[in-house]
């Protein structure tokens, strides 16, 4: 390891360092379109189709608890995760590698659970397994997924093409997977050494949205059938504020989002409320919730106004305007990335 | 984790693991021709072209030791290694993602390092980084690559097409790799905790072989050139016993080669008399050599027998007949697969 200048990592955070590594990588080959910066690589095959790519690597005590997390969860989240950002792009996810690294306190039968959430994944969305690696680990758990999926030439959708005037929208609600996470973390603390079952009704929906998040295939569906083709789009993994910057960043345009119209279920806010976390907040900055945001010309206001599931949260302005929440109280509020992040010093 | 019955993994071993976890996986998409069980998955993407995908996970302290394993030649290898898949399957490289996760011992200038290495193997074989994953993990270093690259339609070589009487080819020489992690292992040892340096001289190729392995893309192309297209391929990662094995059970064939046969260079020779070890045993199950083994239908053996680098060390039998090799003194021996596998008991 370098002896020499020593640059810590949070310096730069996750994605300040992948821009950094690859920030020279111009492509050799003619049919890689579009590499790093998107949910997934664009990779031209023929005249019909273009090819998505996109992966991730999960790792125990950093991504995953598994003091809470059961193994069939998880294997079942590390696929949706990755077809989301198949989604994220309007494409269909087709086929799927699958690296797991395992020390010795696994056994078989937690390979066979973790893979059986993985097959439940992949058969509801019509993915095949295609390859993987298997090998040791000297601690903890480590996965690694890459999915490839297919867009008819020419559809798919990156985080580029936002302009002003479009409206933003998102799917579902966010903030829940977080209240989830937050709940889980709480009974872990209070059960630990004692032999007691923490009580989780009436908190079911959130410990969903954390365990057994659901990728949007039925929004890109819907997107499609009303002839609606996003000029950005992405999923919320690290929180709205997060992902609303990075289209904003890689479209050179601003945002205006409304407070008031950032959808929340009740039992995030119930639950953000017992933890005392303001609920916005969670919403804005969560992350996890696999939900799509993306934008479309105000032309098509109306046939996304009148979609199921889909909310219009705001609209996009020119890049000199910056980003910004207008809250409750009509008060301009600029949108920071404080998502999840990975490499971030605590 | 499993509470209930408790299978320890060793009891199967890697390949046995993932035989069990994906045996009931039949493809949903027509695309899929072929996944688990070769060395790249094969996908339909064009009536032109197939697409190959390969993917390895490589983690600190079971694949790489950092103490003497630079990690620009980790970078470099990691991404030989995979692209050796490709080659494999008779194709070419064209896209790779990356993933890694590190721990907070890592700099910024360690990552530059590793990157360094994957771009230097890249631009050798043309092949682009279109995306990846960096995050960070609790303990060590943890690489994910997967590699794609294509093949003219119907021009893949898989592992189960060798045919009784076919000739047993290997490209360059075997056991290098192993003796050059041999001797890197003897001399942490030796000059742990003490400011020595230890003395490589004329030991440099074993040590190159482990540390900077190349792919053999010259040999895939002198075949093309030759018109030879080998009837079953595999690329030597685990040893040539555990390879010739993986064709010999694919291709329902068996095998004969022969000792005096096997290419070994004189470095790898006096390492091993060095280390008290039987040369031959390192050839068969020392691994890491990214050589390439195939076979050849026997009317092609004037034209493989004139190839530069490519030993013809035996044939293919009928699987009545077994794995032998014969040796010099015209004994019959068993071939055994003992290979290193990374989740067997040591």
């Amino acid at each position: 390891m370098n002896r020499g200048k020593r640059t810590e990592i949070a310096t730069l955070g996750e994605f300040g360092l992948i821009e950094h590594l690859t920030s020279e990588l111009t492509p050799m080959n003619k049919e890689s379109i579009m590499g790093v910066g998107d949910d997934a690589a664009i990779l031209h095959i023929d005249n019909h189709e273009e090819l998505l790519v996109s992966t991730d690597m999960l790792m125990e005590g950093i991504h995953f608890d598994l003091t809470y997390f059961p193994l069939k969860h998880l294997g079942y989240k590390a696929a949706m995760v990755n077809f989301s950002d198949i989604y994220a792009m309007n494409g269909t996810p087709k086929q799927m590698t699958v690296s797991v690294a395992l020390s010795k306190k696994f056994c078989i039968e937690d390979l066979e659970d973790f893979y059986d959430g993985l097959r439940l994944a992949c058969s509801q969305h019509n993915v095949d397994i295609i390859g993987g690696d298997t090998t040791s680990s000297l601690t903890g758990f480590a996965i690694s997924i890459t999915v490839i999926g297919t867009a008819p030439k020419g559809t798919a959708v990156k985080r580029s093409g936002a302009k002003a005037t479009d409206l933003i929208c998102v799917s579902g609600n966010l903030g829940a997977a977080y209240m989830g996470l937050q709940l889980l973390e709480r009974e872990k603390i209070a059960t630990a050494g004692k032999d007691i079952q923490p009580d989780f009704s009436g908190k079911e929906y959130i410990l969903e949205r954390q365990l057994k998040p659901e990728a949007r295939k039925d929004i890109v569906e819907a997107l499609r059938k009303e002839n609606i083709t996003p000029t950005a789009m992405i999923d919320i993994s690290d929180g709205l504020s997060s992902e609303l910057i990075h289209i904003c960043k890689q479209s050179k345009v601003g945002c205006r989002i409304y407070e008031e119209r950032i959808p929340i279920d009740y039992q995030t806010a119930i639950m953000a409320e017992e933890l005392n976390i303001n609920v916005v907040t969670c919403a804005l900055n969560g992350g996890e919730d696999y939900e799509l945001l993306f934008t479309v010309p105000i032309a098509d206001h109306e046939k996304v106004a009148s979609m199921k599931d889909v909310h219009i949260i705001g609209h996009i302005v020119g890049s000199d305007m910056g980003n910004a929440m207008i809250t409750r109280d009509g008060v301009e509020m600029e949108l920071r990335a404080q998502g999840w992040n990975a490499l971030k010093e605590e």
